[in-house]
């Protein structure tokens, strides 16, 4: 069996079949870099990462463009209220963004492009559209896609163009200039005080659905493989896109994916909520590495309702398996390699069947366990590199540097180290060797660590 | 005394006035991402990051743009040789460098453009070049500045135009197409196979020295406060980054500071013996906070001759720094504030003299340990914090939480527990005490870290 990915255009799970053998291109939308990112939007960078780690797995050669939003109304908004320059609004959010994701092993892009820095392929496409009779520039030098001109439009969201009230983003101006009230802005004419371009059509700042378009046919060609981000973006974002890029004559992405969003309380994250699940507030909570595995636990076509139980009750599940691997470990005297179990493949082979994944699992762990106990290890080596394996394409391996070498990953280790000090200091109390208990009290508190002796024991901190 | 600071195109130290009260943009020329940073580049972003911190000591609020250089002949030619995209090769090393100022404690710029970002701003600083008379676009599509036309050129290096040869970047075809052998290109036309974007001149690519022009000019404005870079940018860089922000009208910079190189017996580092003075390989010998403190510990304006033992000598010189503010801490029970001594201060603002600084310090340090001595807490306070505040403005702050996060300083943290550990396991050997010794082993191997038993003691490793 081969790979199988659902596709929101045809609305059906079909066999992957990339359009230059071994290699697929994929464009994921980024992040409008307006505020640091909560649970929601890494969940998307977690979903698509465990698809990328999925194809390397099956042996593609990857090339993978996650963009940077770096300029819209928010973002303007924002640096007003932050009495900063827009710009460096963007950039302070692009650097939390890019920490997030490197704390919980999203792999760093192959190349992050910035909207700002594509406006001569923005304005080429726009012009192209224009030569090709599909969009226009009106008085105000506002540039619009013409959605009545184009051969299909919708065909993402299944709408019809009639049943739309008017593009989204419009107000009573643009209502005014436009030919139909659905046509949407490719380019916006510059306002007093804002950021802005030279174009052929005056100097303005894009629209928020060109840079994608501009930017997914710099970076993957003309016509690439796959299209991904959040479901929300079905419409209008994603659909714009298409309209866009099939309106000049590319064909653009050939397979759409959407991930679900996080929910409470059965709905989408509301900004205010959204406040208190930002990454670090999480960290908190648990390791980057049960955060990671979490947010990677639901199929990324289903919603994830997030509770601090769900979570908790998550990461004491994958201490279980990662308990299990240090035990294979200290039984086998290595960490095993890594090595991918059929039943796993199967199951993400069946568009990431991640839950039927974790189930293979846990099998895997109960054998292992089994065969730790029988002392069977050649048994426990291959159940424990079958599931260091499956945690690996889940971007959850316990030995991945990423782990080790961040804070939360090290201090782990440290925490570690300290408790066995402390317990061998107990220990030396308990035979009255008060002089051992003191060099180890000595050793630790010169590292610049501080020890607490509470009622409930010795705490340390740094 | 207030800041002084050298002028490179005056030849003087002379009083720093910003433009605007209580403010200074900065514009350093930050890395060509072509290849891995070498100490070379590190020891500029070192020596700016020194100013930045000093002048924000002093009260100013400073805007500082480090710009990435994502395209020229070398990343084209690197990324044939790495078999991948020009960008992709970019942003791998645009990462690499990156994580080297991290690592090292250079703050991050405000801003951080990259060339191919700001192809628009290039574009119309080229056009109103040639609007007014002080460039001219060729038949094949390049366009030069004609340095003929300007009013003055030259300035900062004090060379004169007719014992220049011509331009340094110059071809046969080129010259063959220039008014004068000094003209310089603003804007190559494309060759086949490479990248290029449109303009009104033909497609193309930016010459090497168009976009810090344009870049300074969007995030500082027309005129700024300090542009920097290293002494080998003078000509014909930082040349050319006046002649064409002045022939454009534009004051662009006020002062011009430039940090000299890194040597390896009297020369600038050659490129065969910088991949060995790579950070990473450094960070071997030493640790990131020690690097740090030798790569700054020159006046910006010296060579730094790089010697092994050098590096060493400098690292055992903080080491007795670091020392006595541990035992400052551990006898005031505190971590010290950060001050700032009157003599520190002055050293600083005699044009950044950081070995004047240093000398200051070595003074605090002995006042402050035999204050320690003398059981005078209050002298020791005040002394530990002179010494806190000035290692802070060096960038060298012990708890600087960059230190303790990454992995050099908690792997130094952990080094210690895991050596501790392990004398305790000799110590319970010695008295026969095998279920202990066993006990901290397998607590250590639990960890994921490896004991290995070597003649010259146990050794251990992640």
């Amino acid at each position: 069996m081969s790979l199988t990915l659902y596709n929101t255009l045809t609305r059906e799970i079909t066999p992957f079949t990339p359009i230059e053998s071994g290699k697929v291109g994929i464009y994921l939308c980024g992040a409008t870099v307006q505020a640091p990112p909560h649970i929601g939007h890494i969940r998307s960078g977690i979903n698509f990462d465990i698809l990328r780690r999925w194809l390397i797995a099956s042996g593609y050669c990857v090339t993978f463009i996650r963009n940077v939003t770096d300029i819209d109304d928010k973002i303007l908004h924002n640096a007003i209220h932050e009495e900063m320059p827009w710009w460096a609004l963007a950039q302070k959010y692009e650097r939390v963004f890019t920490a997030a994701y490197a704390e919980l092993n999203v792999l760093p892009p192959t190349y992050e492009p910035r909207a700002t820095g594509h406006i001569t392929q923005m304005v080429e496409l726009i012009a192209r559209l224009i030569e090709r009779g599909k969009a226009y520039a009106v008085a105000n030098g506002d540039v619009y896609l013409d959605v009545r001109a184009l051969d299909e439009y919708l065909t993402l969201s299944g709408q019809k163009i009639d049943d739309l009230q008017s593009s989204p983003d419009t107000d009573e101006l643009s209502l005014s200039l436009k030919k139909n009230p659905q046509d949407f802005a490719l380019w916006k004419s510059a306002k007093p005080g804002e950021p802005s371009w030279p174009t052929p059509w005056g100097n303005g700042r894009p629209g928020w659905h060109i840079e994608c378009s501009a930017m997914a046919q710099a970076y993957l060609g003309e016509k690439f493989d796959i299209h991904a981000g959040g479901l929300d973006l079905i419409f209008p974002h994603h659909e714009n896109e298409i309209a866009q890029s099939n309106g000049a004559g590319y064909p653009f992405a050939q397979r759409w994916l959407h991930n679900a969003w996080v929910t409470t309380a059965g709905e989408k994250m509301s900004k205010s909520l959204g406040n208190t699940l930002r990454i670090h507030e999480l960290l908190k909570r648990v390791r980057g590495i049960e955060l990671r595995w979490y947010l990677g636990s639901a199929h990324y076509r289903s919603m994830l309702e997030y509770s601090p139980e769900a979570l908790d009750e998550s990461a004491v599940n994958f201490r279980r398996i990662e308990s299990f691997l240090k035990r294979a470990a200290a039984q086998l005297g290595k960490v095993p390699e890594r090595a991918i179990a059929d039943d796993f493949a199967k199951a993400m082979d069946d568009d990431l069947a991640v839950p039927a994944a974790l189930a293979v699992i846990s099998e895997l762990v109960r054998d292992g366990n089994n065969a730790a106990t029988a002392k069977d290890n050649a048994l426990l080596d291959r159940k424990a590199s079958e599931v260091r394996g499956a945690l690996a394409v889940l971007g959850c391996d316990p030995w991945d540097t990423t782990w080790s070498s961040n804070e939360a990953g090290l201090s782990d280790v440290l925490s570690g180290l300290v408790k066995t000090l402390l317990d061998e200091r107990e220990a030396a109390r308990a035979r009255k060797d008060f002089a051992s208990a003191d060099r180890i009290r000595d050793s630790i508190t010169s590292l610049g660590l501080t020890i607490e002796d509470t009622p409930e024991g010795p705490r340390w901190s740094k």
